[in-house]
């Protein structure tokens, strides 16, 4: 296996939507997508963009990605939220998840965040496990709450 | 009562960690505050602001704030991201919160975005009371996990 992790370009796109639809269905919620392969090559690949990304590509096919912006916590200072980590599913298990992991929390500390946030779904073991490896620390009791425009 | 809400200043910063401070105490968590106001000032206040603000102000005092960023839903697009809301003890219950939401939410649809987004802890029954009155979406189940360089 010859895993490439790069950064992502506006050309990838479809590719990082294909990644965000099959996420969503593992994550029981493919009803909810309702951003659009428009909406995010203007978000994140125009001036001043929403979000930066890593891609995985083996033989010139990307197989995973990981999508992150920075957040600011009042507690904690400036910080890059991983909002997506995503591997294909036929390449889960092979360490390609790592990769991205190990490159976003790379990106994370060159640019003096003072640490690195995501959220898990409580019954996604396999993620967890994974998080647990690294020492994370881990939050519950905080309700996701939203208004939709 | 006339409460004048209006945007965050560099000179703000020392009124505003106060708040961040009363608020993790609310939410039992006070020594998590690592933040300073060397570093508010850096990361709020320069070329590239990491975050925007609101203040609420009676007769020249600060008494309450909320302090937003922007994220990216890869399910739903840019998003504004209200970090934390806190109104003075002293002075919650008289209408200021409500200036305060009212006015962010205003702000995240001026910049175009899909929604708006918060958390609140799943005792706070005051706050979920308030936020059910905008028909707002809760979402359990998730974990916020952190790593801290």
């Amino acid at each position: 296996m010859s895993i490439l992790i790069r950064e992502g370009r506006s050309e990838d796109v479809p590719a990082i939507m294909e990644l965000v639809r099959e996420l969503a269905l593992y994550e029981k919620a493919p009803e909810e997508v309702s951003n659009t392969e428009e909406r995010m090559l203007k978000e994140g690949f125009g001036d001043n963009p929403a979000f930066g990304s890593f891609l995985a590509e083996e033989d010139g096919k990307v197989v995973g990605m990981s999508l992150y912006y920075y957040r600011y916590s009042t507690w904690k200072g400036r910080r890059l939220y991983l909002e997506d980590i995503i591997v294909n599913e036929s390449k889960r298990g092979s360490g390609i998840g790592k990769l991205l992991f190990d490159k976003t929390i790379e990106k994370a500390k060159e640019e003096d965040c003072s640490g690195m946030m995501w959220q898990v779904l409580d019954w996604n073991t396999p993620a967890i496990e994974f998080y647990k490896k690294y020492n994370a620390r881990f939050d519950e009791g905080w309700v996701n709450c939203h208004l939709d425009f």
